[in-house]
């Protein structure tokens, strides 16, 4: 039965801050295929990722038997910097939908990166320090995981190498501004410092550049480079693990409370966010100890979930990854340029896939006026400004408050809030002077990404 | 006796949030003089402001002696929505010190506004609410306030009309942006909206604009709309009582750990801030139950309270506003355009001039490349993007760390942080590329200002 008097905001103390990270793998009936070695054809050794990787970051990866993995002390510290995040009700937003739905959002935005993305970012850094490491390098598009790992590499005091896509790095000088407040050499992509950046520089002199060939040299200078790893911030199942303190958190939060979630919903790119909020309580859908609705929102413009293929394929469009089996719509398919809302990622997190597929969880995809027009909404009420990424996860919670409206149902809808917007002004303003516009792919359209997929299914 | 635990970050629940604003004028053994109204050379009675401010916020500004305030229930709700504010340990910022000292910050910036503006934000548009009006004005140079008043704006259901200096709506069209977002009617100022700013038009053609210049279109709205009123954001009494509620909540969280401060910091422009943090405990000090010592930051280049004058003078540019009684660097006072720290009011609030210049307060002043080393220290270490108008504030309390590593003096530091700086990267990119440099007006720049000084005194 639930305490009567819930705040609006509820914060955990600092000792209720779990402990754990939670493996949802640890619970999952079937594990996802493991990732295969381009050149080998054969499943991914630890020894095949180290290279690029550190090695308790491989260790995680490849690890589907912890359940719970112990949050270091010396990332706890961290931790304790920048959480818990807030567990909010939604308390007037409910108001202005006039729904019976109980509307709560984990909101991850409240720090400097204002994203979820520090999550994992201070654990990857956390760990290439205790390794020894002295030098990491990543790759970043908007600039969200850049920013979060600059802050964890100053703070751990790593050195750090972005590759920003160069066209996102002269669009958004701020950001590049910030990854280099926090001491982060920043190299628009692509660039003359690596045979990859050259080679597509000779190709295609004046290009904009593509997440892809950042990746390219990223990883490129971490395998050239002594004492350094490549760090992603997304898809993976160790970037996965580490988000799970979302989910760990809000059901401390909610428990204490006695509040049962009826419907968690999140947006959904990578699928980082989406997967770390959901972990804990899928776990125990898995293990018919809920019936709780789970959806993952997804852009219209880039549906992998929902009009992808469950498919072995790259990770990047530079085609260097190990092949994993996910939700793709190929690595060659390319958002259209006027898609301004984030979640642009060609593939789908593996645990992500594979829960979905087996029908742990819905999915739907939203157009992008839709989701701003859900995002201003929320703003005007609950006075948070959100990402736009973030925003498709409103959109979905409106729509099922609507529903509940219709119903008359007293749902308890949770959904991820996973970041703020303040460097996505562009984007608000497009949708504000009426010149955003909606792109749904044809089937031709997709076509042509499912024929870069790889031909090995 | 201190409770050995002290959380890094303390969070007081919904319930421990202040339930009253404390009026320091209450406890003052001397009031400020009172305002004088220009045409009548006569201290201003509340007939005469009524026109221009709402009702509740004349009582406010005129109440010397309502020590406790109630913040309305309607209010209460709002608060809720974005308080308490944490109060935070700056354990890694004393670890990078190498101090003896300890280190606390209140962090006002954790909402979309980015500042601690909203906390009279909200309480301005609640009160105009409540009196039925149904349309609000004011002016805005950074930003910062407008963005915190469109956000009230937005919540309890108010039109709001902003007067924006030309020049900073066209450098910060994001700011401008996120204003819109929450619904505001943004004007570049000056426009041809108005009398005052056709004026202005008609003189300077091309001009950019000023602060002085949006008052005038501002109040001159107000003052022509039906149920209308203008708002002011800093300087004012009933400001400082609003913001009261960071010094109450502060006051609270420390009282809870047993922690007494010793020295207290607050950067200082129009003096809102600072006089808000310090309001309770400076109440202890003049009541002699503390000795704690209290430090407003000013920029050397706009240095008011360090170099000023105590003498009546008009809050405005523009010469509208009432005279009042603080120290100030003259009305015709322009800070040099490569000042880019904020801060460039060239008076201060009547209440925190009457107590500095009766000894209860310190100020010193800094240069602008300094605040920067310290925003960009502060920044790695304890992971959030300051302001640089709260940089002002860091850069003292660092000095302050400092000076006990010397002496050995296991001093308590607070200090307030009062916003974030995600709108101020130019400033940033400035500082990094070295094009910032410092400027400190000569004594020949300051009789200019004092030359613009009403001849009253």
């Amino acid at each position: 039965m639930k305490d009567k008097k819930i705040p609006t905001r509820i914060y955990l103390t600092e000792d209720e801050i779990p402990k754990f990270w939670y493996n949802v793998r640890a619970d999952m009936k079937e594990q996802h295929d493991p990732f295969i070695h381009p050149a080998t054809g054969k499943p991914c050794t630890a020894a095949d990722l180290e290279p690029v990787f550190c090695k308790e970051l491989v260790k995680q990866e490849l690890d589907c038997t912890t359940r719970l993995v112990p949050i270091p002390d010396g990332l706890m510290e961290f931790y304790k910097s920048t959480r818990p995040s807030p567990l909010i009700r939604a308390r007037f937003l409910e108001k202005e939908l006039d729904t019976p739905a109980e509307i709560y959002y984990k909101f991850e935005g409240n720090n400097t990166s204002g994203s979820h993305k520090l999550n994992s970012a201070a654990a990857q850094v956390y760990y290439a320090k205790e390794e020894g490491l002295t030098h990491l390098t990543t790759e970043t598009g908007a600039g969200q995981w850049g920013t979060a790992l600059s802050m964890a590499c100053a703070f751990y005091g790593i050195d750090l190498t972005v590759y920003m896509v160069k066209v996102s790095s002269e669009q958004k000088p701020f950001r590049k501004a910030v990854i280099e407040t926090f001491g982060a050499n920043l190299i628009p992509s692509p660039s003359n410092t690596t045979d990859a950046g050259r080679k597509i520089l000779k190709e295609f002199p004046g290009t904009g550049g593509s997440l892809g060939c950042a990746i390219s040299e990223a990883v490129e200078v971490a395998l050239k480079t002594p004492n350094c790893r490549y760090v992603l911030g997304s898809v993976l199942d160790h970037v996965v693990l580490h988000q799970s303190i979302i989910g760990q958190e809000c059901k401390v939060a909610l428990d204490k409370y006695g509040i049962k979630p009826d419907i968690i919903i999140g947006c959904a790119g990578g699928g980082s966010n989406l997967g770390g909020l959901i972990a804990p309580f899928i776990g125990e859908k898995i293990n018919g100890k809920s019936n709780t609705r789970f959806i993952a929102v997804e852009p219209a413009s880039c549906p992998s979930l929902t009009r992808g293929k469950y498919a072995y394929d790259f990770g990047d469009t530079g085609k260097m990854t190990p092949l994993m089996r996910m939700y793709t719509l190929g690595s060659g398919f390319i958002p259209s340029p006027n898609h301004a809302g984030g979640l642009r990622y060609h593939g789908m997190s593996p645990i992500v896939s594979k829960l979905y597929h087996d029908g742990y969880m819905e999915a739907r995809s939203v157009k992008q006026t839709e989701v701003f027009d859900a995002a201003t909404k929320f703003a005007k009420v609950e006075g948070i400004l959100p990402a736009p990424e973030s925003s498709h996860a409103i959109k979905a919670a409106i729509d099922e408050a609507l529903e509940c409206k219709k119903t008359g149902e007293k749902k308890v809808i949770l959904f991820g809030l996973s970041g703020t917007g303040y460097f996505d002004m562009s984007a608000y303003m497009s949708y504000r002077d009426k010149s955003m516009t909606d792109y749904i792919p044809t089937d031709e359209d997709l076509r042509k990404g499912f024929d870069s997929l790889p031909k090995i299914d």
